[in-house]
């Protein structure tokens, strides 16, 4: 095959054979203890730390080089013993891997898990429930039910009797366990596109029949510019097209501004739009804002619209006294998307979306003769998905393991640890705080204290220059750092008012996992430093010195 | 709280109290080797099955008593500790779960899985990737993007310079991996509907205004009565109504009737509605029968349609040199949907869609700012889900340890041994095929040799009292099964040519699992006549007798 001679290929002498023998052995007998896999297992039980340190590499190959390693598309005839492919995986893709939960990778929303996720996610491969049905997952439903009824709880506080009504009940659901937020977000918006018409109308017919008997010119739904991407996706997937999704101006805080969406919204009503959803963000991506949800919630009854709240990632702050107050309103909320991946360090595939009323799912329910029959509690009569893991375990078991007190205090050190952050960075003379941390986001830029003067006193036009230059800078010791391999934080961009809206490359940092000490925050600053000395960023800061004087 | 009485809670002198150590514990050391969860992870790394057959419970509990055990929306305050958390989950959750992997539970699509699945799943939770960017996989975006260049390779033979082009290719996919079939579905029905107007006008204005422009009625997708429910979710979520999924007859076989399905599609164009996608099944989910792909193909060819293939459950039949020609025309199709966590033999949560074109993903393509960069490899472009786990490790595992001839072997095999099941029914004096196999599912259900008899001879009136009295009897005995937990088939109804279209409800088997013997089937059917035997049955029995003379 081409590439093969760049390519790190498993020997041709370490074929097994094929034989009814080798075929049963592979179902059932694990191999002698002493094998590579069976090694690993061991080593990742007892210090997963340890195994991730000693395996990923820390410095980066170019892509074009891992490319190779994964560049044949021939299927071999004969199989790999286990043994050879584990040293494959081990050397050309375990070790260049991204150490998630390193401390000092502060620019991701994935963290440390508590290790008792590890052997319970074993055990949910070895049983293998499929959440489809009841006849596949068994205890596992009710389970998954009791997990949406926790958190339904967590939002919107309802009563014994209201639990006791609904929980369990097959004809109706508290929420959907989906693969992610995306999924998550889809789904609500799924339900309040077909709740939106005479019911069933747009679920039956399509939309475009929907809408030409309403005379409506088209469905839109409204959220602040901080919007997830996933939004998107969604009005482009339900045949919305991606121009109804508006996006509203925010204010310095990055929350949305609730005047200029009733202003949006009545504009677009006069032209014959109809509002589907507004949207509140519970956290966003960039900056980990909260938006006025009480007013957006108070708005969308006004309009008569559904109201979602993208809580993907801040939802868990419900745990927390102290900051719960940030999310007043969420109760008011239709819906509402948490992610059990991002705050409930849960691994990766757990979303869910909990909706107020337990028949807000029905707008999208569908039955099958072989399965999940009208009347059955399959849970796949109500979901987007259909087969599905059992991974609401793991939340089950964080509820219950870490438990409320246990979340609080991650979600309260987060937070703080942001502010503390956030100072350093304030007091430090060569970077400037971009983004105040609300929740545990923050964002920051290299920006020696002499070029924040200077852009406080010159022209917009050299403004513009120097943050130009900056952004430059900024990108390419975020590039370095990451390549580098020791510490972490991801870049974005976006519009800043402190610089007449203009859009800044900047670092993000998440404040999500418990291991990241100030020493680590430390780190990350002298690790950016020592590439901010680097000869590119030191002609680029000449330039800016003479444009300043 | 509610229920407590009833429910077998967590004592209360249990709680871990929420402190930094034990905080920084949950995160950092695993608990002693002695304890539960160290303990089950041992055993069931040496021993799975023995794992699966201690724990879960053969008698089935009623669904109320299980919920009994998962109702209460409380989330505790103070922690419990690992130990009785564990101890709780065994008794109350794995002991009621469902035996998937058992050999004589041949009525699901789950089987026992390869071991080497086990640790390779720990793997991939320990190192937590997110496949949505490269900046949080690195290495395993070049692995999942090979994955599906050799799934696409098997489908569409393509040489070697078309992969060295597109396999890597930033701004091209060749699939894109989900969480399953469904989405994978949606996923192929979502770019058909995006590109089946002037290209990009569905995904920008939305479906209403490129419709109400182009002077369309509707948007329709047309499949066989067989087609999988998933398909209707799909054209409610995309906006087209569930109305304009057409289904189309299917002869004996089951296999769609591409004339009717030439002419319906006919007669919608001259009603105004334009033809979206036809879509041809590799498998059937009830009968495992596959569609004239090659004959629907070219019918989407002169209709200029696009052209998906729903091969979730077939796909793999193309590892077997002696039925892969079942699939012939496969080839021809713009898209299609395989689950590896089917007949690959991966757990729980990995679907695919391959897509003929590298360039037909981008018709649903979105761009951010801090992720999913134009120009960047980044997964999450091209996708309906945003973060996921690095699942595709598992299906590049198989790949690699069971190889095509190991895949050849487990298809042929299964398909083998529904023959032999077929046979065993045939020549059974109690019981009635009506499913034959044609890949590895078929179906019968209980109906003694008399009765059969009796049905050919009488009216048909007789014909339909006499099948409803049976299907009574199979429901029952079906259930009966599955309590008693020792074996299971699913049951289904669909309806049968043999007796005039009517609906019937039968037994539906699936012989994926390599470990299913022929003593698992002989004993499928003991303990189905064993609840043949009950009074219930009996009665029933000399109803029918009396009638039939």
């Amino acid at each position: 095959m081409w590439l093969q001679e760049k390519m790190p290929r498993l020997d041709n002498d370490e074929r097994a054979e094929v034989n009814q023998e080798n075929l049963d052995r592979i179902f059932t007998i694990p191999e002698s203890s002493g094998a590579t896999l069976a090694r690993i297992e061991q080593e990742i039980s007892s210090n997963i730390d340890g195994f991730l340190r000693e395996h990923i590499v820390a410095e980066e190959k170019s892509m074009p080089e891992i490319e190779a390693d994964f560049s044949s598309v021939e299927i071999t005839e004969q199989p790999f013993y286990v043994q050879a492919y584990t040293d494959f995986i081990l050397k050309h893709l375990v070790a260049q891997s991204v150490h998630t939960s390193s401390p000092g990778f502060i620019g991701h929303m994935s963290s440390a898990l508590p290790y008792f996720m590890l052997p319970l996610s074993k055990i949910i491969t070895a049983l293998n429930q499929n959440m489809v049905k009841v006849e596949t997952s068994k205890a596992f439903t009710p389970m998954e039910r009791q997990v949406l009824g926790m958190l339904h709880g967590l939002i919107y506080e309802r009563d014994d009797a209201f639990y006791q009504q609904w929980l369990h009940s097959p004809d109706h659901a508290l929420g959907a366990f989906c693969s992610g937020g995306t999924v998550a977000n889809i789904t609500a918006l799924w339900v309040a596109r077909n709740r939106c018409m005479n019911e069933g109308t747009i679920s039956k017919s399509g939309l475009h029949g929907a809408m030409q008997e309403a005379g409506i010119k088209g469905l839109v739904v409204l959220v602040s510019r901080r919007g997830h991407y996933s939004l998107l996706k969604a009005v482009d997937l339900l045949g919305l097209g991606r121009d109804n999704l508006i996006t509203i101006e925010t204010d310095e805080q990055n929350k949305v501004n609730v005047q200029a969406m009733r202003e949006k919204a009545e504009a677009l009503r006069e032209q014959g739009y109809r509002i589907m959803s507004l949207v509140g963000i519970a956290g966003t991506t960039e900056t980990g804002n909260v938006d006025p949800l009480e007013e957006i919630a108070a708005l969308s009854k006004e309009l008569k619209c559904h109201f979602h709240v993208d809580g993907a990632w801040g939802g868990p702050t419900l745990f927390s006294e102290k900051y719960k107050s940030l999310l007043k309103g969420i109760e008011l909320a239709d819906s509402v998307t948490i992610d059990a991946h991002k705050q409930f360090y849960v691994p990766m595939g757990a979303g869910m979306v909990l909706f107020k009323d337990p028949e807000s799912l029905q707008s999208i329910e569908l039955h099958a003769e072989y399965i999940i029959r009208r009347g059955s509690r399959d849970l796949g009569q109500q979901s987007l998905e259909g087969s599905r893991p059992g991974m609401a375990l793991l939340v089950h078991a964080g509820l219950n393991i870490i438990g409320r007190k246990g979340y609080e205090m991650l979600i309260d050190q987060g937070i703080e640890k942001a502010k503390h952050f956030a100072q350093m960075i304030d007091e430090h003379d060569d970077f400037e705080l971009l983004i105040h941390p609300e929740l545990n986001i923050m964002g920051y830029r290299f920006a020696p204290k002499w070029i924040q003067e200077c852009l406080q006193k010159t022209d917009r036009d050299s403004v513009n220059w120097i943050n130009e230059k900056l952004d430059l800078i900024n990108k390419n010791i975020q590039k370095a750092q990451r390549e580098q391999g020791k510490t972490f934080v991801s870049r974005t961009r976006i519009g800043m008012e402190k610089y007449n809206g203009a859009e800044l490359i900047y670092f993000r940092v998440i404040l999500a996992n418990p291991l990241t000490r100030k020493g680590d925050l430390t780190a990350v600053l002298e690790h950016q430093l020592e590439f901010a000395r680097h000869e590119l960023a030191q002609e680029i800061l000449t330039e800016i010195k003479q444009r300043c004087h």
